[in-house]
């Protein structure tokens, strides 16, 4: 599944060099995350609701280009993984048809009670989707 | 009661205009209020144990100049104002003998349980210590 | 003159307290900004062609509220003064009909050449249009 | 060669979850490097006046566990490849000895005049050292 998250480029995002600072894209994904659960018919809260939350554990991005003030961005989502207690998304950042970044964040669920890692309940699995990964 | 917290300009926090962007400085003040009310003996967490937290209701900042990367600031913070359920603290952003900024804010404390606003304790008020302030 | 941005809060911006962390509040004070500007005509990038851009220098917000993850909220920005070499905007966060806070920043317009202050170009004036501060 | 920053969590850095949120550890990335490089006898601007400049095209990130307000962090930073245009840093994060997470960032070394990618010069090559990588 894939979804596509827009963001138009912030002056407080763009730094001396005149592009975008790296860590705004980790705060990018998790927008489109967010925004992609929610499209899927997972909104946060309803997920908080059903006792799990997601804690990430890995991170990976391949800049090609540097985004710019007022650039507006296409942020595309989709399920790459799905795991036991684990699943991974894709991103890929384009300013229209010129690529800016991909990237891979890995998530596991655990229980919002503290007491750690859960399987994947059902809820938040048919909000992943089957798998269809941006990045090879 | 006066205090300096020293910050060294990061690269993230200077905007495309070589300077630091305006947002920065609320983050740096709060920096310093958490550094001040350690220094005067209540850290972060022992005020939180007594069951008062403080919340922010008003902020203003006045500027001279512009902060730039890897400049080393000091950052004053000193007690203005102590009130029945709110206090102010004043803050002067200084390089090396060139004023940066100053600012002030003002905070109301509140219960923990999230009851609303409770009197300033002693534990708090101690802290605070005979307000001082740098602005006029 | 008035106009209305839309911002919902990200994950990002809500700190432990559970509502949003004062600086963003700037941040977001200079994205109406500049749709503001863009709305009455002056894209960001037209203005710095002119030879003018705008420094910061004042800042002052008052909360009455704290927003949340998710929280769909409006800022209001309107121009509440003109003066020679420089203007405030008003600005007022509400969610639905609940205010959150009202904020005033005030600018000086600066040559892009670093050669310091300048009087407010027309080009300037009229995307700012008549003063009509949404504070007293 | 190695060399370890120290970074003390910052309120504005933690989210609702209780833990730092993850871009932050970006710009503690950031900060790490340039201290690293000025501790080895090239601070930014020096670099700068060189006429390089660096890019960065990759980051990744592994958690193991998340920082909490007011913690104290080493940042351990060490040079992990030396290319011909690009190098690799590897980055731990530790609290006292528990691992938070490692990270590894690649830089294409650019010309500041905006000509490109340049061969890495003798005096960031000389700042980089030989490489000793903390990620396997």
């Amino acid at each position: 599944m894939s979804f596509t998250h827009r963001h138009t480029v912030r002056y407080l995002e763009v730094d001396a060099q005149g592009v975008v600072f790296n860590a705004w894209y980790l705060g990018w994904f998790d927008d489109a995350m967010t925004a992609f659960l929610a499209h899927r018919g997972l909104p946060y809260q309803a997920m908080l609701d059903t006792g799990h939350d997601v804690q990430l554990v890995r991170s990976e991005i391949d800049w090609t280009s540097g985004a710019r003030f007022q650039d507006e961005l296409d942020v595309a989502v989709a399920t790459a993984r799905l795991g036991r207690t684990s699943f991974a998304l894709d991103f890929a950042v384009r300013r229209g048809d010129e690529p800016i970044c991909s990237g891979r964040t890995v998530y596991v669920v655990v229980a919002t009670d503290g007491s750690g890692k859960r399987s994947i309940p059902p809820v938040i699995a048919d909000a992943l989707g089957e798998p269809a990964p941006l990045r090879a």
